[in-house]
């Protein structure tokens, strides 16, 4: 992709009316644009990220046995009085042409458990473990954090149905894993920790995992010990890690980038969503549900992984891997530049290549802002060669094309 | 996928409460789900066409400089104000906890124009065209033919911005070659035509591209001599075709899967969206929007594609592109049918293997009722060949496997 075509450019200055600094260096990077609080558009830049935070989540969630549907966002209200969840207060209503009441989903359960109780009879057809990828809807009273908590946000939510409490258990730990490995993957897995949170009227716990940083709303307890978090809720009631019963705990402020809900028979029961057992006896069946929001994984990202003079991307999520930036107007540069970004392409290796007429300073300074990890120069003092700076490092070297595309891609 | 887990099984009867074959024979073989009218679930199977149908997109709209990013669908209602828009009947209306008014986005201009205008300032950034693949919702009044018109459906929207008239009709024109190679790739080509329709107070003519099929809810008059379309509306006022003048017209059903529209300053006129020339003068943005609905193009697709036994769907838009059957018990039919089943797949051949427990009935109703592309059976009659048949077509060889793999990837 060339700049000079990219929509839009960096901006000048960072935006006033943001407080947090995802918002912040993403809106002034031209990754998002915010319509109004809460709500945000996703630029081609934004989106790539989101697209590979989507892809690696997929990956997994397909690995762990998940079948990908989607579902609709508007639910008839009439299912919500059904699970006594109608007046929950962040439910936006609305009406058809035909008086008919509608909510817009801010979780699926009230679809997935007629869903599944159309066409699911027998033990036979269980375990099952469906999700998608798809946008939900909160009437937050307010929305401060940029894309870290939104009206309007793009979530994986996966649902899995048993037969028994041992088989939602061992998927349910089974899930942890999974839910380490995404983080891991996508750059958060050093400072994301697996954290006790309630588990409702249904069950002793839930999950939570939460990343470590100062924008986070939550205030976890790191245990010291075995790394595991404890939220507010939890650790008003056991004052210690329930882990490994050990009372030194720190407080961090962190955010909740997932969560992981052992449901039960919780909404199952309201819909009488039931199996056939071995011996022909009715038995109710038994749910986990699992959520990451991919607006919140890319915010987190951005208030990890930056410095003073913009955003750092981990690869595995970066909207492109190289960032290529011709020095001066030199025909000789611009036409090495230009071979060099073509051999980029040919090797796929995705790569931005800045083709403007503008300043030195202005160039290198939007590559910081913009954070893609490999910054590729090309001028006169570089001839033949380029020189290589890896983003987050720092480390700068000059060395042939070959072995700078050698370099990115081992 | 081993049909023992797909979620879900095929129903026996088709539902009784649609009326369109399209939702019938989607419902029936399990790609679809309806959660009230006009709005559906996409199932594994529904979904995996949806995301094939996405990609050919993508792909044809990428290669047209087409820059992907997405948009909320939560929108103020006071920048439908600013258009006149805000009365339209088809507009959900909805309020947030703090009392401010928002609308359910039926189309995008009313974001896109102002995001636009926030960062393009000159004719060096111009010509530039944005889309995104979102859901879109629209307060219809009734909801009848399945996913042919919904309440809720997946749009590609791609908006155009230029500084002359000659840019924005240069586009126009060759984003009728864009779209008649789309419906061409998803298998609609034949059927498919370019229609005139009205143009609105700001253009002479917008143009859709119309599917013929007697589920259509629109019809249109085909020109014999050159295969063009035109509309009800344009019928009426013009009683021949605007493209070579005459009037041997045949009155035919069809289903609107696609529309362009020449947009001029209709919408930038509204927000001040200008840019300044190489002259230092502010002249309005010409715009252009070409939208295609990809559930609409799934439902065409299985109007245009079956026979009284199921869906007969095109190679490039099929769930999976082999049907692996197994018929009865024998230990070595199973094991050599495991073993084609791997082989597929190692050939990066999808393939949907049905290794349950059933009559061959049972089997072979489904494989062509789901209209899977190439139905590969293994039999004891088989032996260590196999059988292809396509479900097109129909016809059926006895041949060995790499023959088989050599004539379904050829």
């Amino acid at each position: 992709m060339k700049l000079s075509t990219l929509f839009p450019k960096t901006q000048r200055q960072a935006p006033k009316d943001e407080v947090s600094h995802n918002a912040q260096a993403l809106e002034q990077a031209g990754y998002i644009s915010k319509l109004f609080a809460g709500v945000y558009s996703y630029l081609p830049l934004g989106w790539r990220v989101i697209k590979n935070i989507e892809r690696i989540i997929r990956e997994e969630v397909n690995a762990a046995g998940g079948q990908e549907l989607f579902m609709p966002a508007l639910h008839p209200e009439e299912l919500y009085e059904q699970t006594g969840r109608a007046d929950i207060d962040v439910l936006f209503h609305l009406e058809m042409a035909n008086k008919k009441k509608l909510v817009l989903g801010q979780s699926h359960e009230e679809v997935i458990v007629p869903l599944v109780k159309k066409y699911i009879q027998s033990y036979k057809e269980l375990p099952l473990y469906l999700y998608q990828i798809q946008t939900k809807f909160r009437n937050e009273l307010r929305a401060k954090s940029g894309i870290l908590r939104g009206r309007e946000f793009i979530m994986k939510d996966l649902y899995s149905f048993h037969t028994t409490q041992e088989d939602l258990d061992a998927y349910y730990e089974y899930m942890k894993e999974v839910y380490s490995r995404i983080f891991q993957r996508v750059g958060l897995g050093n400072r994301t920790h697996l954290t006790f949170a309630s588990g409702g009227t249904f069950s002793k716990f839930s999950h939570e995992f939460q990343t470590l940083t100062e924008a986070g709303e939550d205030t976890i307890h790191l245990c010291e010990s075995c790394h595991i978090g404890v939220n507010d809720e939890i650790i008003k009631e056991y004052n210690r890690c329930p882990q490994c019963g050990k009372s030194t705990l720190v407080a961090q402020k962190a955010i909740e980038v997932g969560n992981i809900f052992p449901l039960k028979d919780k909404f199952s029961s309201k819909f009488g969503l039931t199996y056939t057992d071995q011996n022909g006896d009715e038995q109710p069946i038994l749910m986990g549900c699992y959520g990451i929001g991919l607006g919140r994984v890319m915010g987190a990202i951005a208030e990890v992984h930056n410095d003073e003079r913009g955003l750092r991307w981990p690869a595995a999520v970066a909207p492109y891997t190289a960032h290529i930036v011709s020095i001066g107007v030199d025909q000789k540069v611009l036409a090495h530049a230009e071979k060099v970004y073509a051999q980029f392409e040919q090797n796929g290796i995705s790569s931005l290549y800045d083709d403007r007429d503008e300043r030195a300073g202005v160039k290198l300074g939007d590559a910081d802002l913009m954070g893609i990890p490999h910054r590729i120069v090309v001028s006169e003092k570089t001839g033949t060669h380029v020189e290589h700076t890896d983003r987050t490092t720092g480390q700068s070297t000059v060395l042939p094309v070959a072995a700078c595309l050698k370099k990115i891609t081992e």
